[in-house]
């Protein structure tokens, strides 16, 4: 199968401030051919540096996806860059520039003598028709490689894509079909997961494997290329039977949904019910249990508790309790959750209590409660990092507590 | 002036729902130091190809900063493929395994075997400590190339760069002095304030000026780049200085500060103290104060009333005021924010109430409520986007509300 290669254009994409994002559309298109993208380049309005870079990818790759570059204006070098590739010459399409210039008149405007930089072909080229903007895209096939030309805005360049480049696409490349599964755990360090999962994965070969630590979370990716859809769900599904007793109940989610969302959806169909009583978080779990849509039919709400006051005011932590203990510890954090739980009548609360730091001693700890309607309990946990983190991991503990208890209803 | 490029290394940045965006920091770093970044490229975990790309960078560019491949697992092959490239060997640091285990330990936990694999060094680079997570950086000097090899993870890399690579990079680029001004404002439009302040920062070509949106709040940044630096500071004054009034008090920070951080500074001024009822942001608000550390100075907590029998419960707002305005309502927004102030006894409370979507009529629609001691008011305010965006933008009205009555106590 061949592979591609995506080069952006455009000096605006080497900014602080901007990120190519047409290559996510572009990737998803190729995938579901069964091509993979091998390297993704974003390159400034420079002609050598482009000429360079085409050059390059052409030499490597089978497909080659240009996007950019195909303005009026003197830095659009793409279409100069890619002749200059391939040792080809530009030649003038006056049809092109007619129908540029019918495109101007509709909208009431006088086309600009610039524009007609956009009505040059490499020779030899297709052209491929711009339904939603002036600059038309280019075709080109050069010993094995095929090499397009698309449009930099986003609306134009799917057009174009779906309209020229898939039917061409299709059929040039050989029928394949892509599956994939994806696993996601947390409360396990991604060096012990893979430790654990490698010498299933490693016995596959043509699957690809893909192991992720994303907020606390740890997301694996299995996706199998083949030439019949059946054989690559096969495999999939062959690998993922052998992962999925190895994580067991580390896995919360087999379909990409988020933690909370999971945790939600196990609440809902229980018909119970959640509060929280955060500290060190401040009200982040609250965010994020609220972050899924329809929260309200199994979170009521909660009480944030930042001080020592408002532990004992809002929800009656015993003042001794936080002078012997401290605020961070085991029974204040049964406490908060049982608090919160009796207060709002919900089936279940989780608190939060820890030192998010920057600085003292201890930063890092915290405990994690939970009240259900047989028991309370809490767990210690200790993190690393910035403050940022502890909380986020903080919320990933309290969740994922919930969702073992649950589990276990 | 030296060229930079970033090359990313993951072929989970090569699927359709990932982008590199530490890119982007980096970039910006750069930028500062006066350095050009020239290519930015993605390449996955294949090891022939990442060399390539690598041999490739280092022939062109006198920088090369790699990001991500430095963990512990097969797939990660930054290390392995530098040193192909450059045509040395890795040797391994029993020191730096040492850091690794004693890591583990610190926070409870056993050393895997296969994180050995990130003790390995490469012949000749100096190692770059990592705070922040296990893998070490690596720094490599080359016939006039300098190569980083950097973590993944965003705050591992920004921790490392800015301890470990900033000061090498001052060292060997030519001095330049780079001085720069940052204005933050909330509550107008990228459109409106570009329009405001174009026809001032258009007379100055040689100041590069960047309007960021983020997450609803506009950042101005003024950059000059001059071989002097006293003249730096004064063409950056002279045009903050013509900026300035056309802001007036849209402007909330001019050092970098966040609007938490600017609103929690203001209290802890006027020894004041906040408090917050949060319905459709679910505790974001209280997140996000909280976010700020010594936040506890001036917060006391608040209540998440996710549905109307939690503001009646917890907050007193009447039943009869939810059944004749709806919940999503002007007085609902006050009766929420008296109700929490009254309750905790703090100087100030915000409320937020509203719908965040995905789906309903009103989505966007939100009501901000501010209770002070001489008055209570509340904000009716019409977002677009999706539900992130809204509650989002929801906690930036309520900040900005508050800064507002700070700014005339």
């Amino acid at each position: 199968m061949p592979d591609a290669e995506i080069i952006a254009v455009g000096s605006e994409l080497l900014t602080p401030q901007r990120l190519d994002t047409n290559s996510l559309y572009l990737t998803d298109q190729l995938n579901a051919l069964g091509v993979e993208v091998v390297r993704k380049t974003v390159v400034g309005d420079e002609r050598d540096r482009l000429t360079d870079t085409i050059r390059g990818a052409i030499a490597r790759s089978q497909i080659v996806a240009l996007t950019g570059g195909l303005g009026p204006t003197e830095d659009d070098l793409t279409r100069d860059a890619v002749a200059s590739a391939l040792g080809r010459t530009l030649e003038f399409h006056q049809d092109i520039c007619d129908q540029i210039e019918e495109r101007f008149r509709r909208t009431g405007r006088k086309m600009s003598e610039i524009n007609r930089r956009q009505a040059f072909v490499i020779v030899g080229a297709e052209v491929l028709k711009n339904d939603r903007g002036t600059a038309p895209g280019q075709w080109v096939q050069e010993a094995g490689a095929s090499i397009m030309l698309l449009p930099g805005p986003p609306n134009e360049l799917k057009a174009m894509f779906e309209q020229h480049c898939l039917p061409r696409l299709e059929r040039i490349l050989p029928a394949q079909a892509i599956r994939t599964y994806q696993f996601r755990c947390v409360g396990i360090p991604e060096s012990d997961l893979d430790a654990l999962i490698s010498p299933v994965y490693k016995q596959y070969p043509n699957l690809a494997t893909t192991i992720l630590a994303v907020s606390g979370e740890i997301h694996i990716h299995l996706r199998a290329r083949c030439a019949e859809a059946d054989r690559a769900q096969a495999l999939v599904d062959e690998v993922a039977a052998k992962i999925d007793p190895l994580l067991g109940d580390r896995i919360y989610s087999r379909n990409g949904d988020s933690l909370e969302k999971v945790v939600g959806d196990m609440l809902r169909a229980r018909h119970a019910s959640l509060c929280v009583a955060e500290s060190a978080t401040g009200g982040l779990l609250g965010g994020r249990i609220t972050a899924t849509p329809s929260a309200s039919d199994y979170f009521a709400g909660g009480f944030i508790t930042y001080t020592n006051e408002m532990k004992t005011r809002l929800l009656g932590v015993p003042e001794s309790l936080l002078a012997e203990h401290g605020a961070v510890s085991e029974p204040v954090a049964i406490a908060m959750a049982r608090g919160a739980r009796e207060r709002l009548g919900t089936s279940y609360a989780l608190s939060i209590t820890g030192y998010a730091g920057p600085t003292g001693e201890q930063v890092g700890l915290a405990y994690i409660g939970l009240a259900a309607p047989d028991k309370a309990e809490a767990r210690r946990v200790q993190f690393g990092g910035d403050r940022d983190r502890v909380r986020m991991f903080s919320t990933n503990t309290a969740l994922d507590m919930l969702r073992h208890a649950l589990a276990r209803v």
